[in-house]
């Protein structure tokens, strides 16, 4: 998506070949023009599976999520990371590990909100190594529900996530696929289509 | 906002005399008509205060401010509530105590998304005791910005945290207002009207 590239290249704020800060516009302040822009690129491609649920993890996927919801008519769901006196008692729960953060935490979704006849679309800002997709495709998997197809805005190429997704067969959308970050802290997108034809 | 009281009648999930859940349709599960129809409500009133960005606390409140500045045409910040490395070392910082986590933990905001010529318009799902209200509250003072107003949608007015607000001269608008929960656990509301007439 080349708005989303050119926004990378503009206002990504990169650290080192590893980190890419998107603070100002994606998971710490959101403009609702550019959410929206890219929450329809979802729509758009994910429309064809009919979905019947929007799920993403709290917190800086709830924007996206919320906005791709809106556009496809859809409620959404965002799954809890922390321990809440309010949540019910039964839930789908799984763990998973977040690097950036350094530990593990319990993600949960009340069993009331997915049930086997969803098709489940699941939305993020970023996929890395994937670990918190596949939580979210684990908590599907309790519901035995199906999955209509993952979408993340961001996909750090270079840490796998989506290899393993994709090679499980699962219909992968990525805004914008970053390859690498180059020595002098430069991004290298890779496009959809050639990641497509990789598996 | 008589659609959330028939809301909260309905689908709102009583327990005791205290604690109302809305998961189905508010802080969990959300269905975008509901959450648009309350952000309309939060920008027609809050319009002619010319806010210049909308800001709420992660994750609950994250759907309705998101949706209020949409339709306000202003940027959205969520404060942090936890530790990620990926967050700018600059921040607006305060503590804020959680009666329903029963902890104590710290709520961030990036130094360069307020400003002291921001007006902020801060959104929030709940107002109870008031401790994430002062919280926001606080890091606007950091940042020397002005308050545009507090909106939020329910308050439970027996527990106190708007009227410290009121007392304090801030134009506070709650969408339902639970003057309390009897014994039967049946809502009792109070109207927008009434409470303004005691301060």
């Amino acid at each position: 998506m080349k708005l989303l590239e050119e926004k990378l290249l503009k206002d990504g704020d990169i650290k080192g070949t590893d980190v890419i800060k998107v603070d100002s516009f994606l998971n710490h302040r959101v403009e609702p023009d550019f959410i929206e822009a890219i929450a329809a690129e979802f729509a758009n491609y994910f429309s064809k599976k009919s979905p019947t649920i929007v799920l993403t993890l709290e917190s800086s996927g709830i924007p996206i999520a919320y906005k791709t919801a809106e556009l496809l008519g859809l409620p959404m769901v965002f799954a809890k990371k922390s321990e809440s006196l309010n949540l019910d008692k039964e839930t789908y729960t799984t763990e998973v590990y977040s690097y950036t953060r350094q530990n593990s935490y319990k993600v949960k979704v009340s069993k009331n909100y997915i049930n086997s006849s969803d098709r489940v679309l699941i939305i993020d800002d970023f996929l890395a190594r994937g670990s918190a997709s596949r939580a979210l495709i684990n908590i599907c998997k309790e519901a035995e529900a199906e999955i209509a197809g993952l979408g993340f805005v961001i996909e750090k190429f270079y840490q796998g996530g989506g290899e393993i997704l994709r090679l499980n067969d699962y219909d992968v959308y990525s805004l914008a696929i970053i390859e690498k970050i180059d020595p002098v802290s430069r991004l290298v997108f890779i496009s959809q289509e050639e990641v497509n034809s990789m598996y």
